[in-house]
C-alpha cells in the first residue's frame, strides 16, 4: 500500500425528504446564487422543493448551464456573483451543474488575470467561496470530491481543476430524484461510476486488499442493481444503493494508497469535446481498447476483476483477464451503452491522430498508472475503438 | 437504506514516515499538551520521532493514561491544560489515550458542574479543544470517530460519550507501528475491529448493498491478513490492511443507512469493568452467544456472512446461519482468543444477574438493533457464554 493523506469534509444528507434540510446547512447570512441546468429541476417538482426549502434567504437564480459546463455561460454566472454580492453558492443538478459551481467558487476568489488560469495552471485550489449541492442526478460523483472538469466551447477543450477548497459544504441525496431521470442518463450514470472504480482499480496489485475490495464492493452494487434502475427507477431500495455507489466511486476513498489510471477519462475528454458524445459514452467507447492495448500491465488486476465480479474462475490468468474485458463490453451494451466510436460518429477515420496530436500540444506524454502512455498510444487506443 | 447524514473531517496521513509531517498539521502558536500511555512509546521509537517533529512547539507532557482510560487520572490531565494554558492535545497511543484526549477535548471547554456529566447527560458533545492523534495500535477505530469510552473504577462504571465536536482534527496512521505490538494486542486488534464491523452487520437485511459489501471487505480482509500479522507483525503490507481495515471499522461509513446492533459492546462492557478483561476478548466472549440467542431475528445476515464470509455455500439458511456463528468462533480461537467467560475468571456464576441489575439501575431496556433487548435477556445471554 502507498503512503496516502486524505480528508473529505462535505457532510452528506441521504435519503427522502432531505431538501428540507437546507436551511439548517446554510449561515443565516447567507445570500445565495442558485445554479441549475436546463430546467428538469422544474419539471421534476425539486425546484420548488429547494425554492420552499430557502423562503428565509436572499436567493438570485442562474439557469441553463448545459452538459459539459461551458465555460463562457460560467463567466456569466462569475458577473452575477460579483455585481450581487453573493456569498454562497447552491447547486442543483448533476455533475455539470456541480463542476461548474465548483470553478465559480473558484473563480470568485481568484486574484489572478483570467480565470481561465485556473484550468491550465495545474495548482490545487485552497479557497473557494462556500458552496453546497442537492444532487438530482447519480453519476459523476462531484458531490462528494473536490474537482471539477469545464469545457471551452471556442477552443474545443475540456480540462480539469480542483483542490482541497473545493469540496461541498454539503451535498444533499435524494434518491427520489431517480425516478424522473431519462433512461439514456440513468445508463450514462451507471456507465460512468462503474468506469471511475475502474480507473483507480484496473492498473497492478499493490496489496491494498482492502481498497480492491471496496472498489469491487462498487462494481457488484451497480451491476446487481442496473437492471432494476433500468426497468423501474422508482424502485426506491436499487435507486438508493445505485445513488450512494456514485458518490463513493469518487470521493478519494477508493484511490487512497493505490495507483490511478485515467487515462481513458483522458481520451474520452477529447471525444466529447470533438463530437459531443455523452461523457459516460466516450468512457465506454475507450476503456476495452485501453484495457486491450495495456493488457499485459493490468492482466492480473483484470483476471481478480473478471473473478470477483464476473465469477470467471476457470483459466489462465491471460484467459480470465480476456474474459474481464469481454464481461464489460457485455455489462455495458446491457445498459444499451455502445462500445465502439463509428457507433457514434461517421467522421472517425482520423480521431486517432487528432487526439493525439492534441495530447502532444499540451505536453502530454506520460498517461496511465505507469506514467509511459505517449500521445502515439493514445492514437493507437483510439484507432482500435473505432 | 435507512436515511442518514454523514460528515467526517478527520484528515488521515497514511504510511512510513508521516510523523515527520507532523508540525503541518498543527496550528504555529499551539500550546501542547501530549498524552500517552504506559510509555510503551519510549521503547518503540515513537516517542522520539514525535518530540523531534515538535521541536518548534512548547509541550508538556502527560504520560500513564491506563488501557480503559480511567476518570480519575484523566482528571489530573485536565488540571493540567487548565493551569498551563494548554490550547491542543495530541494524543500518541491506542484507543484508550485517544479517549482519554477526546474526554479531555470536550471536559476542557466544558461549562458545566462536574466533567462527569459529559458521560451520564446522554447530549453530544458539539464542541472540543483540538486535537490530533499519532496511533500506536490499531484496534479501536478511535482515530477517525468521535466517540469515546471512559472507566470510573470508583463505581466500576464504563461509559461512553462523543459528538459532532470530538473527531480528531488529523490522524497520523504509520504502519511500521505494528511490529513492535505484543501478540496479545495484536490479537486483540483484530478481534475488537472485526466485532466493531459485526454490531453494525449482523443486524437483519435493508436493503444497503453496498454498505453490506463494505462491511464484507473489511471483515474479509482482517481474515485474510491475521495470520500474517501474528506470524510476522513486521510485514508491511499485512500491517497496513490491517490498520486501515481497523479504521474503517469505526469510522462512520458502514453503519450509514442501516441498523445498529452494539448490545455486544453494551454487555462487554460490563466485564471489562467487574473483571478488568481486555476489551477485544469480552467481545469475543459475548458475540456467539448473543447470535445463538438473538438467532431468529439475526439469521438472514448470519447466512450471507457465512456464504460471502466462509464460503459456506450449501445448507438452509438456518444451517449456514448456525456455521457462520461456528466460523466467528473459530476465527477467534485462530487467533488466540478464548471466547467462554469461565476461562477469563471463576468467579463468574452470578455475572449474568449482576449485568442485569446494572442495566436495569441505569435504565438500559431497550438494547440492541430492534431496541427490544430487556435486562433479562442480556442475564441470558452473559450466561449462555460461561
Amino acid at each position: 500500500m502507498k503512503n496516502f493523506q486524505f480528508k473529505n469534509p462535505t457532510k452528506i444528507l441521504f435519503g427522502k425528504g432531505q431538501i428540507e434540510n437546507l436551511s439548517k446547512e446554510i449561515p443565516e447570512n447567507a445570500k445565495i446564487l442558485l445554479l441549475y441546468g436546463g430546467g428538469s429541476i422544474k419539471k421534476n417538482g425539486i425546484y420548488d422543493q429547494v425554492k420552499k426549502a430557502l423562503s428565509a434567504y436572499e436567493v438570485v437564480e442562474f439557469g441553463g448551464i448545459p452538459a459539459n459546463p461551458e465555460y463562457s455561460i460560467l463567466l456569466k454566472a462569475l458577473q452575477v456573483i460579483k455585481e450581487d454580492g453573493i456569498n454562497f453558492l447552491l447547486a442543483v443538478g448533476g455533475g455539470s451543474v456541480i463542476d461548474g459551481t465548483k470553478f465559480l467558487s473558484a473563480a470568485a476568489l481568484y486574484k489572478g488575470d483570467s480565470p481561465w488560469d485556473l484550468l491550465t495552471a495545474n495548482k490545487p485550489t485552497t479557497e473557494g467561496m462556500p458552496f453546497g449541492t442537492v444532487l438530482t442526478l447519480p453519476a459523476t460523483g462531484s458531490e462528494m470530491n473536490s474537482g471539477a472538469v469545464i469545457t471551452r466551447k471556442e477552443t474545443k477543450e475540456k480540462l480539469a481543476m480542483g483542490g482541497p477548497g473545493l469540496f461541498p459544504f454539503f451535498s444533499i441525496l435524494d434518491p427520489e430524484v431517480v425516478k424522473s431521470i431519462p433512461q439514456r442518463q440513468l445508463a450514462n450514470g451507471i456507465t460512468d461510476a462503474y468506469t471511475h472504480v475502474l480507473e483507480q482499480y484496473m492498473t497492478y496489485p499493490t496489496g491494498a486488499l482492502l481498497q480492491d475490495r471496496f472498489a469491487e464492493s462498487i462494481l457488484q452494487t451497480l451491476v446487481e442493481v442496473a437492471p432494476a434502475i433500468l426497468k423501474d427507477p422508482s424502485d426506491y431500495a436499487a435507486a438508493s444503493n445505485f445513488m450512494w455507489s456514485c458518490t463513493m466511486a469518487l470521493n478519494g476513498l477508493i484511490q487512497q494508497g493505490v495507483p490511478g489510471d485515467w487515462a481513458v477519462h483522458m481520451m474520452g475528454h477529447e471525444l466529447t469535446a470533438l463530437y459531443g458524445i455523452d461523457h459516460a459514452r466516450t468512457l465506454a467507447i475507450v476503456a476495452p481498447s485501453h484495457y486491450r492495448y495495456n493488457f499485459d500491465s493490468k492482466k492480473e488486476k483484470l483476471a481478480q476483476y473478471a473473478e470477483r465480479i464476473w465469477n470467471v474462475v476457470d483459466g489462465t490468468v491471460e484467459e480470465k483477464a480476456k474474459a474481464g474485458i469481454e464481461k464489460t463490453e457485455e455489462f455495458f451494451h446491457s445498459l444499451g451503452i455502445k462500445t465502439k466510436l463509428s457507433e457514434y460518429t461517421d467522421d472517425y477515420s482520423e480521431t486517432g491522430s487528432i487526439v493525439s496530436k492534441r495530447f502532444t500540444d499540451r505536453g502530454w506524454t506520460g498517461l496511465g498508472e505507469h506514467k509511459t502512455l505517449s500521445p502515439s498510444d493514445a492514437e493507437k487506443i483510439v484507432e482500435m475503438s473505432y
